[in-house]
């Protein structure tokens, strides 16, 4: 070994969900099946290219002014970044600085783990019960900080607002984070509570509902207080992080509401109907409210199932790590596309 | 205060240089006077928005291959960024983990202090030599790193490559990252020795010479071993970055050399003659070799000077730190534009 390489800092780099090249049925990344809002491709089209040789407005503002409007909030109660995992991490930087643990669930986004651990938070994972819920008396005890996502991953498990506000509640001395990036999918959001409670952010991203993974845009919605720690973290070692083209995009997918939610609804329903036919295959399924489904059956082991689904074109995403060995988490994908996996899985499984 | 408010982290914001959003004579940033190849307006127009709902290529092969492409190296030697100050950053992150502290001109990029404080990086920084060029000598103490960038911001200075090679020779023992933001605007890149020492890093942008300031995309180039070193830190805690218009607007602005080389070119031309003009005007010049000038007047206080262009909507960078207090920054713009301020100065001057 050189010996500049013993100072070089080593990792277990993280695997994401496969992003095959080639035309396949895509239920791996929970990425939205329906195309952005019309008026984003009008806005490339008609982009000011000449404006591409300046520096983005490092304050974002037609971004942030364009969510205020549509959250009702002020625009110094937004942050924008890089796709909410850029706005969680600059969270974990700037808020979770206690020597005391920061509390999120055993079985989530596997994020958290790494931004504590690049940061150097201490942490302890609350485990969720044997339904894979929540269980809030844990998160009473003294922590550093808390941080879920609600609706929760790979779970897809939606905590009513009553039991995120009790969380909350009991956890005034710290701060709490509600990483909402599938919340439009599920019900009421805990925005609603950042009058109330001075010590909760919401965290959301365009990638999920808003059909935009490809434009990396996260948002963090708080009091102004809390939002002023967080840019002036983020000025102080990079100024300039939204390009050009996403804020266009960003403002333009915000205005058109209508088909925001007639994509969302089509997801919920396709969503529904989806549950209904995993249990008619004999799947367990968990009574997601997100865009993914985590489901297993009782008899065909989960790594065969995926390796048989890949095989077949159809992706979707297995773990096989401690307590969710056995299940899968399907994307919900167009209509259609569920009824191709249903077609391949009626088959295998008639075999 | 609020108990949560004790652990969160605080810092000194740092203030880009002004983004004004009217029209104004803008040389404060170092941005290319000239827009991006003409190649770019096109890809937008026929962008594949449907490819914003997926995430982008998480390798972002098709950037990355372009790159090597145009650099005659491997595609594992290139590794690419959010703007130049992602992968340096990255950079700090990955190769700078040694006790001894990590070496830097006093006099250079404001980002290399902040970045070295944010992950607790010793660092010492060398003083330039009264004319503000770098001393070799003073970098041949044992330390735990080596950064500077060349051309150096905010002087212009360039070093000679055999210069910059002995600064690399005499610290193989760590990683040595040349800073090569300006570097087109200069003369030879120390790109010519990544074969010849394996602990060397050439980092450049596309916010300069290539007039993609808006798109913020950056890259650096070493040994496929570094690299990957790089990239498993980068997607051990934030997988997507680049997103898709970045990678589309990247790849085309390379396909288009001869106009990249004409830009360059006439920036070069336009900086030799505002040199000239300058000393005509009393100013005493650096001999700058990049897109900017660090000039001085004798006669004239530089925050009066900086003032007096900016109320006629000139905007030029000034500092008023220890060493430069007497020093503006002024980017190359267009003839007109820089015909424009010395119209101004020689009427300011004559009252």
């Amino acid at each position: 070994m050189k010996v500049f390489e013993k100072n070089i800092r080593k990792v277990e780099p993280y695997v994401p969900g496969e992003q095959p090249q080639r035309k396949v049925i895509k239920l791996n990344t929970n990425e939205n099946p329906y195309a952005p809002a019309p008026g984003v491709t009008k806005a490339l089209e008609e982009m000011d290219t000449d404006r591409l040789r300046l520096y983005p407005d490092p304050t974002a503002a037609p971004l942030v002014n364009a969510l205020a409007d549509f959250y009702h909030v002020n625009p110094d109660q937004v942050f924008v970044g890089v796709g909410s995992d850029d706005v969680l991490s600059m969270c974990f930087l700037t808020f979770f600085n206690s020597e005391k643990p920061i509390f999120f669930p055993d079985i989530t986004y596997s994020f958290y783990k790494v931004w504590a651990d690049l940061y150097r938070i201490p942490y302890e994972c609350q485990k969720l019960d044997r339904d894979f819920k929540i269980v809030k008396e844990d998160y009473y005890k003294e922590n550093g900080g808390v941080i879920f996502p609600n609706p929760n991953a790979p779970t897809g498990l939606f905590e009513e607002l009553d039991d995120v506000e009790d969380i909350i509640a009991h956890n005034q001395d710290v701060i709490v984070i509600v990483d909402e990036a599938y919340v439009d999918f599920a019900g009421r959001s805990a925005m609603e509570l950042i009058d109330k409670y001075d010590n909760l952010i919401i965290v959301q991203t365009f990638s999920k509902a808003r059909s935009m993974a490809g434009m990396r845009i996260g948002y963090a919605i708080s009091n102004s207080v809390l939002i002023k720690y967080l840019n002036d973290v983020k000025y102080s070692f990079n100024s300039y992080t939204m390009n050009q083209t996403s804020l266009v995009c960003g403002v333009e997918t915000l205005k058109d509401k209508a088909y925001f939610e007639e994509c969302v609804n089509k997801i919920i329903e396709t969503r529904e109907w989806a549950k209904e036919e995993l249990k008619n295959l004999g799947f367990h399924c968990l009574d997601s409210k997100s865009n993914f489904i985590f489901a297993m059956h009782p008899d065909y082991d989960a790594k065969e199932l995926f390796e048989a689904l890949k095989e077949n074109d159809i992706y979707v995403r297995f773990w096989g790590s401690e307590r969710i060995e056995q299940y899968m988490r399907i994307s919900v994908g167009t209509k259609e596309e569920m009824e191709a996996m249903f077609a391949f899985l009626k088959e295998y499984m008639s075999r």
